[in-house]
């Protein structure tokens, strides 16, 4: 189904709060379990994935070496539910949406509220995400499709490999927006300016080249058309830590819900060098 | 004819000299009159078009229209040889290897000196020129291979229409260096950081696109290899304020000749922002 909407997609169908702050306060209430897509513009969101500290050590190193799919935003004292490089008031179990529990790389469960799940060796890893550079290209005038059909943005995995650390490795995970070569260009200039939300593209063009069979099938997301003259452009997405997490079947891992992240205090106009 | 020469292919064949004022000082006194590629690294050079003053406020405003193709260095008073914004001794009617002397649209003479030919009302514009982008993308681990090849970047006739001014109108003239999708993302990175060298590409891929019928048949100077795995990419050219002039058939136009360029005392560095 296409839903087409003028403007800003999300601003019709989801949570939209004044601020980071005011919009993890309705989180936290239980009051929306929804996406954050379109919530609290302007401000930076997060992927998440809290670990053991056992593993935590490796999965920094992992970070460290594949900064463009894993760009961190903040990391926490083992034990320690806040992060207050992202925001004052804000407690990891409570200020997401929604949380995938894990345990071997099993899906056990999805909850609102993780308190009765924390432990005091848990790690939390706050992963910059693609929301925060997509404005910046909308602002700079280049139209994203799967914003305007209402979509998610289709993503794929891909042979570029991730520098291995520890028990993690894998596969590369990129989104993909198709746009005129022109505004591909742009879209280089406007990414490269944000690396802590993957920076600037991977690759342009054939997606053969890195291991997409097919543009039609992504792995995660939906699909959106490749329009004649238009070119396909890939960013590093914020699934590939997901995927890597999951591969090496961890004992346990919380990871937040596909398109509902943690919103913070940061603004997008704060991780942007000129 | 492919002469294959490691590293920098001019510095084995060329003039070098130490600075931009170094090397005009051998040009004027005649000692050398061939192209100028590689001479005095990391000083900018620049195209050269003169034309009477009654033109001149035209093709300042076509300039001013067009900064991608016609990205202006500097201006000169009327009638005055000098251009100090460029280098405190500068004589633009003996420090240019060769000029090229034009009357309505027709090649007359090319000379290594216009003293003979100076007018109290001519104007002189000084154009940025690729060669000072070349350094940094080579500088950047992005192999050019025109420059490896040691042949001249081939150029191109599109159907992009550059925006008229008075008398002058007509295509924009591009240049074309294939490579790597990543080493594209990174060239328009690196390139975007100097508008007054014709900035970040004006268009990547398909050559039909903007109008050209086919890559191994340049309008301006040679051909190279796309390999497999390659994009074109296209930055807009200097070539095209010498081709609109023509174009416009003025009674009187003095311009450099192909590859024998003004070199000035501003550092390539001097160029870019960051």
């Amino acid at each position: 189904m296409v839903t087409k909407i003028s403007g800003c997609a999300q601003e019709a169908q989801g949570l939209v709060a004044a601020t980071g702050l005011a919009a993890r306060h309705i989180i936290r209430s239980g009051e929306w379990t929804g996406h954050t897509s379109g919530t609290a513009p302007h401000y930076v969101q997060g992927n998440l994935v809290i670990l053991p500290a056992a593993l935590a050590n490796d999965f920094l190193r992992f970070c460290q070496r594949n900064p463009k799919p894993c760009p961190l935003l903040a990391v926490s004292e083992p034990g320690d539910p806040r992060l207050p490089r992202l925001g004052e008031d804000l407690d990891i179990r409570t200020d997401v949406p929604a949380y995938r529990v894990w345990r071997k790389g099993e899906l056990i469960e999805e909850v609102s509220d993780i308190r009765h799940l924390w432990r005091e060796d848990l790690v939390s890893f706050v992963i910059g995400c693609s929301f925060s550079f997509e404005q910046p290209l909308i602002d700079a005038g280049i139209p994203l499709r799967h914003v305007q059909e209402g979509r998610n943005v289709a993503m794929y995995r891909t042979n570029i490999q991730t520098v291995p650390a520890g028990p993690f490795h894998g596969p590369m995970v990129v989104s993909m927006r198709p746009m005129s070569p022109a505004n591909a260009i742009r879209a280089v200039q406007v990414t490269a300016r944000v690396p802590q939300v993957h920076g600037a593209p991977v690759h342009l063009g054939d997606p053969a080249q890195i291991g997409i069979a097919d543009l039609q099938k992504p792995d995660f997301g939906d699909a959106v058309a490749v329009l004649p003259g238009e070119m396909p452009v890939y960013w590093a997405c914020g699934v590939t830590p997901q995927s890597v997490v999951m591969e090496a079947k961890p004992e346990f891992c919380i990871t937040h819900s596909p398109g509902k992240m943690l919103v913070t205090d940061l603004l997008d106009g704060e991780l942007a060098f000129s």
